[in-house]
C-alpha cells in the first residue's frame, strides 16, 4: 500500500519502518516540525513536509500517529477526500474522525515504542477497527501484514485496554526508575535488578500475576514493611506509594 | 558440601533444587508444618523433620530459608555449634546471628521464586555476606556452584537492594494483577498485556527506565489522564494511585 505518515514520534518511527520493511511504501512524513519530519524520511526514504497544505493526496491511506491531543487539531486544517485515514491512539474512540473523514478507522498497535530500539512487530496485537466493513478489511490486511496478532477491538474496549497499559507498561517503567534511584543513591549499580525484572516479568507468561506475587506484603511481614517505611524516610512521597500498594497487596492476599 | 535446609517455602524450594542439580547433598529439611516439610523432602529425596529437636549436627552448613520474622525464633529454640549457620532475608542484617552462632553469613539468591515455577540459577545474583573471611570463602564456592553471578555487600546494601526488589517485582507484579483486573472486569483477556509486558522489561537491558519511558504522563497529555481518571470512578483506590504515580512522572520528565 501507499502510505501517508502524519507524524513522526515513537510510534510512527517504529511503524513506518515496520510497514517500509514489509513491501509498503510511504509516499510522505508530515510532521510539525522540519527537523523530525526529514530525520524520519531519512529512515524511510521517502519526501517529507513540515506543512499540512503540502500532505500529498496520492496515497492508498493516511495515518495519524500522533498525540491524541493534536488528532483534530490536524484533522481539522486539511480535507481528506475519500482516502481512508486512521488514528493510532489507544484512547482517542473512532469517532473523533467521522466529522472530517469518509473513510476512517483506528490502526493501534499495542506496545511500547520509542525512536532509538527497534520492536518486532510480528507478534505485537494490533488492535483494528473501521467505520465499515470494507474499511475493516484494507486494515486487516495492512495488519496482517506486519503482525500474526491481529484484535478487533471498540473504541471503549481499546481505551481500557490502554488504561491497562498505564499500569502494567508506564507505571512499572517508571517503578523500574524509582528501582534504580533507590540504588544510585546508595552507590548500587543498577544493573542488580534486571535479571529479577525480567524473571518476574516472564512470570506472567506461565502463571496468573496473582499467583505469582510474593514480598513482605503478600505475607503481610509488618516488620519487613516497617523496616522499609523507616528506610523511605527521605522520599515521602515513595513512602506513600509503599504503604498504598502494600495495603492493596495485603487485601487481595487476605 | 552436605546442607541442612531450614525452611520449605518458596526460596527453600528453588534453592534446594538448584543445590542438589549441582551435585550437593541436602541431608535434611526442616519445616514448621510436617506436611510441608514432607512435600519439599519428596523432591531433594531427602529425610525431613517437623521438630526443631531432631535437626540434625551432621552437616556442613544450615540455611536458614525461613520468613524474616521466623528467624530468630528458631535460631533460639537450637544450639548451632560449630556450624555455618545463613540465612537467606534480604531484609534481615548479618548480626540478628551473632547471639546464636559461631559461624555465621548471609546466601541471599537475589531473584523471586515461587514454589511451581523452576528457576534458571545461572545468572542470579548472589548476595554473601560472612563474619570472617574463611566463612567468606566457604560462601563464596557455594554460590558459585550455583551461579556465575555472586556479590559481596554488606546488610546495608543488602537491605537497600531489596527494598528496590519491592518496586522493581512485588509492586510491579501488583501492578500486572491490576492490568488483569481491569480488563477481566470489561470481559478483556489479560493475554494481550503479555507483549507489552515483556517488551517494557526487556528495554531495561539495553536502555535505562528514564528514557524508556512512554505514556501520558511522561508528555504531560492532560486530556488523557483526566479520561483515565474518569474511567477509574469505580476504582477509588486505582484512582489515587493514578494520580500519584502520573505526578511523579511528570515531575521527572519536565
Amino acid at each position: 500500500m501507499r502510505i501517508c505518515l502524519i507524524g513522526a514520534g515513537n510510534m510512527a518511527t517504529q511503524l513506518g519502518m515496520a510497514l517500509l520493511e514489509k513491501g509498503h511504501q510511504i509516499v510522505q512524513v508530515w510532521s510539525r516540525t522540519q527537523q523530525r519530519a526529514s530525520g524520519l524520511a531519512s529512515k524511510l526514504n521517502c519526501p517529507y513536509t513540515a506543512e499540512i497544505s503540502s500532505i500529498i493526496s496520492e496515497t492508498d491511506i493516511y495515518i495519524l500517529a500522533i498525540n491524541d491531543t493534536a488528532i483534530e487539531s490536524v484533522l481539522a486544517q486539511r480535507s481528506w477526500g475519500n482516502t481512508l485515514v486512521v488514528h493510532t491512539a489507544g484512547s482517542t474512540p473512532m469517532n473523533i474522525l467521522a466529522g472530517y473523514c469518509i473513510n476512517y478507522g483506528v490502526f493501534y498497535p499495542f506496545q511500547t515504542f520509542t525512536i532509538e530500539k527497534k520492536v518486532d512487530f510480528d507478534r505485537i496485537p494490533v488492535c483494528i477497527e473501521a467505520n465499515t466493513p470494507q474499511n475493516l478489511e484494507v486494515l486487516n490486511g495492512l495488519a496482517q501484514s506486519i503482525s500474526q496478532n491481529i484484535k478487533l477491538f471498540d473504541s471503549n474496549q481499546r481505551q481500557q485496554i490502554h488504561l491497562a497499559a498505564v499500569f502494567v507498561c508506564n507505571f512499572v517503567n517508571h517503578f523500574y526508575a524509582i528501582g534504580e534511584e533507590l540504588l544510585v543513591d546508595k552507590g548500587i549499580d543498577f544493573e542488580i535488578l534486571k535479571p529479577l525484572i525480567i524473571e518476574t516479568a516472564s512470570k506472567v507468561v506461565y502463571q496468573s500475576p496473582e499467583s505469582s506475587q510474593t514480598g513482605p506484603a503478600s505475607r503481610n511481614d509488618k516488620i519487613v514493611m516497617d523496616k522499609h517505611l523507616a528506610m523511605l524516610a527521605d522520599y515521602p512521597d515513595l513512602k506513600n506509594l509503599y504503604s498504598l500498594i502494600s495495603e492493596r497487596i495485603i487485601q487481595t492476599h487476605k
